[in-house]
């Protein structure tokens, strides 16, 4: 097994790894840890006959086009192009915030050329503290107290468990606003869903006779016994190292899958509920597959500190702990023998396209060392 | 690596012993050759939505209420009782042969209670070695001249590439004939197809935490490397043993699938071809799975002497190599390291049932064994 590479976890990360490494003509075997490929873009069919996204709506966009290539030969896409609507004082709004938002928020009718000085009249009207202390301070000196208050600061206590007014001013430095009418919630020029699915474009990508996939097997159960060529690692950073910098913290999610006995349960995929009720959002799978029922399942989805890792919680303490831990890793991968790629292995909030596009990136950097 | 089970193939054997093994708490890895689980029964979604069997028609009978019981855990079954159609001078007619067929190719109206009658006179009228001394012989002296020719000449030259007069009249001691009006194809207690799918149900056997699976790897590949507590082989017997005793012969199909835009393609799901074009029988799936969609996708079988093995070759010849492996298996089997269980393991025409069945027995024994 020593002319073997060892890629640890069969999500879009290792998956793309494994292609380009089988490619190049190497023995790849693909351990994970779960009984089933795909990382958290697994999809799957529902006792409905209904895809579902187990954990949570992925929604594939880039302005990549080599990404974009990348996954295109694999799957067909369905072009989708995703629209969130947030509930609001009993109404569905257009999410981010856009100029249809602001006139049904503050039931005015402006035109698309008076947004950006309507927004700088709501900033003049707020108290903040400028340069910003806060995330708070961020949100309101783009777009004022008011929609803060509506679409950001519960939202934010809800999804992070922290008050906006605790939070680093540098978890976001940009919200998203748009003057003009566009309601689409990511602006890419590349947007779709796997036609056949995630857990299909995965298994495609994995599809190659050099390619070997063990489920349901731990890394770390294997790794005293086993001496690869090359290790690509996309699992926890920190459990790599046996947390010896302490545990990087993750936010994860309670998702609960609901079926009705109708057509469609909301008018778009997804509805943020930023004030009303405990989950951050509920998703309609039906809108982005394009599939035809007489039911329907909707995900509800509540944060919590506990389950699965799903998104890298971005404090200072969790900060500094990456770059030690991140130290470490320069080493590995210096000697050629480790790649770390992916969002729970960089501990980094990457999309769908940005781990395609990192694991295209460092596994063919190693592969030019390795010849040049 | 030492206290693990090594289950060679992911087919109906060896999904039904790992499973039993990882519920006795062994920590079982299973190896399959092939880039999914599920053997030869391995069902999938084509691109229309249609259910399809990749390696030919596959129907769970049997009278076993434990072999029942255990596939029951895993799956839901769709009650399906799978009715044939042989094509025979132009017309669609019951097979097995039945009181109906005999009106049909006969023109005549018989009661049930005249069948039998009307076979005696049919046998008495023909020409054949009493006792037989051929296959034709031991059809022939069932039915007479005229339903051998109809419906088991050609389709034994078809299906094993022999004349009838070639092969043993041990292939087939009795023919399956019913004196009444049951035109279903298998007359067993218990019959249905998996609902979700046989890949489903295989993948349900194979969902315990103590079984890992690996795809895409040859278990040759990795003989030499692993000392597992126990092998459980569900491949090729002659290549175990490099083939020492000679290759054994398989009979393969080469598989045609056709899509058409029509709701139905034939009235049931197998139509038998006996004796018209090259095709031994058309399987139209959505008969079986009960799906509705307004395209259908058909099957054609080839019989062919290359490609993946499917059925045993019961010449005099491979019978005889057959006995000097299984003397080595015994030998194997009798250090408590190995069992060798499954149509190719033991070179044995099973049913999915027997396969099961012999499945639980040979683990069974085994795990008697090692605690008595």
């Amino acid at each position: 097994m020593q002319d073997h590479v060892l890629v640890v976890g069969a999500g879009l990360a290792g998956a793309t790894a494994a292609r380009i490494l089988a490619e190049s003509n190497l023995r790849v075997i693909v351990v994970e840890r779960r009984k089933h490929v795909g990382g958290n873009c697994y999809d799957y069919t529902d006792e409905n006959g209904i895809t579902v996204h187990l954990y949570g709506p992925h929604i594939f966009h880039t302005n990549s086009r080599e990404v974009w290539n990348f996954v295109n030969r694999f799957c067909e896409f369905r072009y989708y192009q995703h629209r969130v609507l947030s509930f609001v004082e009993g109404r569905f709004v257009p999410f981010p915030i856009n100029r249809d938002t602001i006139c049904e928020v503050f039931g005015v009718n402006i035109g698309v050329e008076e947004v950006e000085d309507f927004l700088k009249d709501e900033v003049r009207r707020s108290n903040f503290n400028d340069p910003p202390k806060n995330f708070r301070d961020v949100v309101v000196s783009q777009v004022g107290e008011r929609l803060y208050e509506l679409f950001f600061k519960n939202y934010t206590i809800k999804q992070w468990n922290r008050d906006p007014e605790e939070l680093s001013p540098d978890v976001a430095k940009r919200i998203p606003v748009r003057y003009g009418r566009d309601d689409r919630y990511f602006s890419d020029r590349y947007q779709g869903i796997p036609a056949r699915g995630y857990t299909h474009l995965v298994e495609r990508i994995l599809d190659h006779p050099k390619i070997s996939i063990v489920t349901n097997m731990d890394y770390f159960e294997l790794r005293d016994h086993v001496k690869p060529k090359l290790t690509v690692y996309t699992g926890e950073l920190d459990r790599f190292f046996d947390c010896v910098y302490g545990k990087l913290e993750y936010r994860s999610l309670r998702l609960v899958f609901k079926t009705y006995d109708m057509e469609y349960y909301q008018p778009v995929a997804v509805v943020n509920y930023p004030n009303d009720y405990d989950w951050t959002r509920i998703t309609e799978f039906k809108h982005m597959t394009g599939e035809r029922s007489s039911r329907t399942t909707v995900l509800f989805e509540y944060p919590s500190a506990e389950g699965e890792p799903f998104y890298v919680v971005l404090t200072r303490d969790n900060i500094e702990r990456r770059e030690k831990y991140m130290e470490e890793v320069k080493k590995l991968e210096k000697s050629g023998e480790y790649i770390f790629v992916g969002r729970l292995a960089e501990y980094l909030y990457y999309n769908m396209d940005q781990v395609i596009e990192a694991s295209i990136r460092k596994v063919g950097e190693w592969l030019k060392n390795r010849t040049g």
